[in-house]
């Protein structure tokens, strides 16, 4: 079955040997459009997939929602066109009071995605609740997570062009892998595949990330509260605060059994 | 000397044998308000330094200048305590009258951060003006591009933590390389020092990104008419798709002497 992450074109491949054409794997990228209400809140770029995931994860990684009962409706629609975006229609529960005056914000940022408008650290560090202590994780089992994920990665194998998340129960087992061309949306599938589980917020188990580890994948989460984050890339400096301030338990370059612990050290038995 | 892009600090390493406590050096990441006649765009999470080219380039990227004389005034305000952004405090030129609706947006979006807000993929591709066809560059140069550029990239060779950016000439000599937590960034400041060099728009030469290139990178290629974008990584497919909307010459996986051209391969000699 063809993977519908995945896009089949020709290429003009230089080697040695000089140009040729091949067939490559891309990987596909469009724009969804996620609407509460019938008031446009985000336009993403996003790999097509799991997109009430997406939705779900980014209201509740944004704040506007806590379970998957403070939605009433979601719906997929679909472009009609090729210039016209994906939509994701979300209505919430008539309960859910939304303060819409916190999401006005002029611009968006660059690198700090999700971060931009909050303006201050203090109100960020503010809202971190420490992680549960207990939530502790066995770190032989955690070195070895790496190559069991790596088989799962069918689309970033065929394309070089996925990051992707996976959340791990307390015990390791793989609960779900997402892949994205954005590194927050695949944080967001997850979170929102939790949600519709009725597992948000977590208060167990890790979260993997295919690269590395800024600031805002620690807030995501935290907003979930996933005590472990463990990335196979290199953590930011403002990340490892983050971390320490929501006592969260930060792994770096985890791979082939080796990794870096940055933060909360004494979950790891 | 210290290299201010990096923090040094103690880290658990666990290997084969065991937890041990080494120094780690680890990529400095900091907040940066930019603030526009004392009004706030945007919070971005940066590497510091190079903080008035980033400010520049975003600007242009976001389409509110296009050249340094738009800028009147523009000083950087050191951040008092840890828990405050430091600030880039920018005065626009009399004459740049900017239409704050055109930013009034909701939300940040994940993935796409510079294109939330404006919606829809047709109004993108109309912005796109085609590149000159006649900024061709020399293929073999292209190619052994990725070898120069790795011995200038300090910061990430100790941290593994940054994302570069460089801009070279029609002749690929080496302009500017510029690392940062975050690609946009790096892509940012890149465009800003072509902004006060007065290249910005450029009409030739190379951009070249570390990672992937995503839609949001090729519209930053093509804001400053840089006609050729080489990224070491994969694109997705709404990249090409822009690429070839822009007549850009789109390269990937450029490594060790090879590359893929997804679009424009007539530039190449």
């Amino acid at each position: 079955m063809a993977n519908p992450l995945v896009l089949r074109r020709p290429v003009t491949r230089m080697t040695e040997r000089g140009f040729e054409t091949v067939e490559d794997a891309v990987a596909v990228e469009g724009a969804l459009e996620i609407r509460v209400g019938g008031q446009t809140l985000s336009v993403t770029l996003r790999t097509p997939g799991h997109d009430p995931e997406l939705g779900l994860g980014f209201l509740a990684s944004e704040g506007l929602i806590a379970r998957r009962e403070d939605v009433a409706d979601l719906s997929v629609v679909a472009a009609d066109c090729a210039d016209e975006s994906d939509r994701l229609e979300v209505t919430l529960a008539p309960s859910v009071v939304v303060d819409w005056s916190r999401f006005e914000r002029h611009f968006a940022a660059t690198a700090a995605c999700g971060l931009c408008g909050r303006a201050h650290l203090d109100s960020l560090r503010a809202g971190l609740r420490p992680m549960p202590a207990e939530a502790r994780v066995d770190a032989q089992a955690l070195a070895d997570l790496p190559a069991r994920l790596r088989e799962r990665q069918e689309a970033f194998v065929a394309t070089g062009g996925l990051h992707a998340a996976a959340y791990c129960d307390a015990d390791l087992a793989l609960q779900a892998l997402r892949e994205d061309v954005g590194r927050h949306n695949a944080v967001d599938k997850i979170a929102g595949g939790l949600l519709e589980r009725g597992r948000y917020p977590a208060n167990e188990g890790v979260l993997w990330v295919s690269g590395r580890a800024g600031a805002e994948i620690v807030l995501k989460a935290a907003r979930a509260r996933i005590p472990v984050l463990a990335a196979v890339g290199a953590p930011s400096s403002l990340a490892i605060e983050l971390a320490e301030s929501a006592a969260m338990t930060l792994v770096g370059f985890l791979r082939e059994g080796r990794m870096n612990v940055y933060a909360g050290r004494e979950r790891l038995r």
